[in-house]
């Protein structure tokens, strides 16, 4: 039987193009409303796994999806960096001087802001990137255009009108792959916690120096008010390594007794970037 | 002649909201589209200030913010913070029991999801908050609703049906106030600086480190990809104290020898909440 994946949004979304990315067409998809969704049907087991945006290089971190990996127990299976790649969608024969209008998701739009303005159109807020592409062809609204995924467009049948419109190249996505599972150790590893500082002076300096004294690279930090208490802060951190490994497993017990808390939300493959260490 | 303070949003944002907790009626406002005006209208001193959300209990990060403070050189004048409330407000006379739609921006429908569904009320997106009242009072669509501020029911003479019918109780937002003077000392500052480290090992740790050795609390720090280049993260941190402190002043001087570079955001009277140190 194939796997099945959930991912939020309708189909053509950027989160399916991850899937496409991560799993080939070796599985099978489930599109879900919203982010809590994901994390229901994995615990239902209908699913086997979802994929979770984090981050997103312009917009920085995607909100709520931290809250819900506190939330919940899941583990993370694996990272996947998506390089978007925002294009303008018509119905097909639509012409470039009839467009007035322009339909995406706020952050598609935002993202597009500077090649709207050159174009003079207008943007219009939809629910949803590739519910506007869904919407657009089902419709055939006139003078309207939308901006999605190139999936989107095969999927509901569009035309790429211009593609890659994003005003910025560095235009990537992080996702991780949430389940049940414990993955094995890769040539590279991420693992990622949440913590919360004890009340003592230095008290983050001295957590962080259980990593930099081992050489342990993070390769993310912030912190975040907790949520029924605003004013006391929580830590999600990411460093290179695997929870097994011997300077891993020395920095993670050393953290567990110095902090108010620890939770593990995985230890998995991790893409290889440039990634410069802190 | 009164000064005039930019916000983000139509008359009865939230942010307009930041701006009379502030300032009282000492001040007259401008309504902008997106936070680029902001900075543009202060550049271009048609405002004197300028209020910009950076951070939000429930969501985190306010997309974009961070990157404009990087971007521009304003100096943050003072932070606010905003005990953000939402209201189901209606065309006078609407009964609960009318209501099929109600209309918001997707954050405002996000932090009232339990109460919408408890309702069955369907969420429907528009593209502000304050906006969605302003639209409701001039179209009177039957059988709809929407969530804004109590500024906005009077402003557009709508009746607030349900008040604070936000999911979480505690809803904050954080504004800075922005301008291009140097504020003076108050009994409680913070300072807010951007930086990025060198390429060596526990490079942060170390720069932290100054902070930590001084007993400066740090109140915030995250670290975000530099969006030209991807793999090379820089920090936005917050800390306790004026940057002529003397302690305040070595730690900025350490850092600056340390560091790849260091933007000073601003050194600024803060809101004294229960916050813990880090």
């Amino acid at each position: 039987m194939r796997d099945i994946v959930a991912f939020q949004g309708v189909h053509g979304a950027y989160s399916e193009q991850a899937v496409r990315q991560h799993f080939g067409d070796e599985v099978d998809v489930l599109p879900c409303a919203d982010f809590s969704d994901l994390f229901e049907n994995i615990q239902k087991e209908t699913v086997k796994y979802c994929l979770l945006p984090v981050e997103n290089a312009q917009a920085g971190a995607v909100n709520g999806a931290y809250e819900l990996l506190m939330d919940y127990d899941l583990r993370i299976q694996a990272e996947v960096i998506l390089h978007v790649h925002h294009n303008l969608l018509v119905v097909p024969g639509t012409k470039l001087e009839d467009i007035k209008f322009v339909r995406s998701h706020p952050q598609g739009l935002a993202q597009c802001e500077r090649y709207l303005r050159r174009h003079n159109f207008k943007p219009v807020v939809w629910y949803d990137t590739a519910g506007s592409a869904k919407d657009l062809a089902s419709e055939n609204t006139p003078y309207t255009a939308c901006i999605a995924s190139k999936l989107a467009a095969s999927l509901y049948n569009l035309e790429v009108l211009e593609p890659d419109i994003e005003d910025a190249p560095f235009n990537y996505t992080r996702f991780f792959v949430l389940g049940n599972d414990d993955p094995l150790p890769s040539d590279y590893n991420k693992t990622s916690i949440v913590f919360a500082v004890r009340h003592r002076p230095a008290a983050l300096h001295e957590c962080l120096g259980e990593f930099a004294t081992r050489g342990i690279n993070l390769t993310k930090i912030e912190s975040r008010p907790r949520r029924n208490r605003p004013w006391e802060p929580i830590f999600y951190v990411d460093f290179e390594g695997y929870w097994q490994d011997e300077i891993c497993q020395e920095a993670l017990m050393k953290l567990l007794q110095k902090a108010s808390f620890v939770k593990m939300l995985g230890s998995y493959p991790a893409v290889k970037t440039n990634s410069v260490g802190m």
